[in-house]
């Protein structure tokens, strides 16, 4: 970890760390990302996600501004969820875990 | 996130989500890379962790391979932490992280 210096990284990542923390933010942003934007798509592609911790993960979300929140005046009323320019400044984070992730389930599974 | 496939990700970020979850694995890990081997240099190098979580997490960041403990037989005994070559495939984690908690810390404090 050559370019790793700890001053530089340290708080930093820390900073990241706490807008990202737990294992549903950057999933649920992955779920909308893909076009699901209702609350049950978003659940159902989610997994194992349950309806209490992702109504507060998406609270959360909204008050870090990664994502918005739209309410169609309809019957019923139809709320919709998609990314903030904002969120798009994740993308190298998510694809950085994804590769890591999956060469991580080789070393572990061998497939 | 154009190159974000939901079904290529979400698995692959989860098993990554899983390993290093909570905010406390990377941060260590980060420490090690600097140079801080033994117990008392990384929990003063690693922001308000305590040396019951930092017990934990080492133990975890082991079980994982992703760090070694070395106990040198002396009086008193001495035990290093290190990285094993594993942990280093995580330095392109920790620098999306890092640029990423950089930017957003100027979007919050303005500095």
């Amino acid at each position: 970890m050559r370019k790793i210096d700890h001053q530089e990284c340290v708080i930093p990542v820390r900073d990241a760390l706490d807008v990202i923390s737990g294992k549903w933010k950057l999933l649920i942003l992955i779920s909308i990302a893909a076009g699901y934007k209702r609350f049950k798509e978003i659940e159902r592609n989610t997994p194992k996600i349950t309806p209490k911790v992702l109504a507060k993960e998406l609270k959360d979300l909204e008050e870090h501004r990664l994502i918005n929140r739209t309410v169609y005046d309809e019957t019923p009323v139809v709320i919709e969820y998609s990314l903030t320019p904002y969120a798009e400044t994740l993308e190298k984070v998510i694809l950085a875990l994804r590769d890591w992730g999956a060469n991580h389930r080789k070393q572990i599974f061998g497939k």
